[in-house]
């Protein structure tokens, strides 16, 4: 869709740091993390909210998902992870678009939900996300 | 699982406001609902997280999940919803045995993500259920 921010990274018109693709979904690293790693994974057709994706379109993307969720783990040596897709504004869905959040954990870290823009420092983002890439 | 609090419930050993079930996955309303019709989807193997299941298996309790989450939204008519699958406990995973929460949101109430043991009023969470399984 024309002006859907999601679609202009996955056709590549905007930049991104992408961790995996394949010829139905895309994954890259949230540019507002709740931690280090956190991960979207977005399928390439341009579907608003989950009860909308047809079943098998649905089933496909949940094992990039899970792919992509041993990968962040074994990246980030994290100890846990959240599994997060919102539906709707009400729900905090700011790109109305599907898609996963993957959220690593740590253990002795509360789980918290807020964004945040300064995370990483200069280079880190990219390093992880080739991390994640070899994994 | 001998000690787990899911596998007793999908054994019917312990009760539960059961909204669905298949050969494959149960639902059931949460007892402690962050709002309210909010459902957890859990699948009848008894797996600790996310990423030990097997594709074939995830990718048909997804369509569970969506299913349910349909029922749910049409249900209680919220506005959208939330779905959180955590992974461990530093993710905040009090049962270790897979399973996705459903939650309701609607339009002028804020997200939060706090346990709420009394939400529902004398009867009202029978009758959600109910309304669930209707839908």
């Amino acid at each position: 869709m024309n002006d859907c921010i999601f679609c202009k990274i996955l056709n590549g018109d905007l930049p991104s740091a992408r961790v995996y693709e394949d010829d139905a979904a895309v994954a890259f690293l949230d540019i507002f993390p709740f931690t280090k790693g956190h991960t979207l994974v977005v399928p390439r057709e341009h579907v608003g909210m989950l009860p909308e994706m047809a079943p098998e379109h649905l089933a496909r993307l949940i094992t990039v998902v899970q792919n992509i969720a041993r990968r962040v783990m074994k990246a980030v040596e994290c100890d846990g992870f959240n599994l997060l897709q919102n539906n709707g504004p009400c729900a905090g869905q700011t790109v109305s678009h599907v898609h996963f959040h993957i959220v690593p954990r740590f253990n002795g870290t509360p789980v918290q939900w807020t964004p945040n823009a300064n995370l990483y420092a200069p280079g880190e983002m990219d390093a992880i996300a080739r991390k994640i890439r070899a994994s």
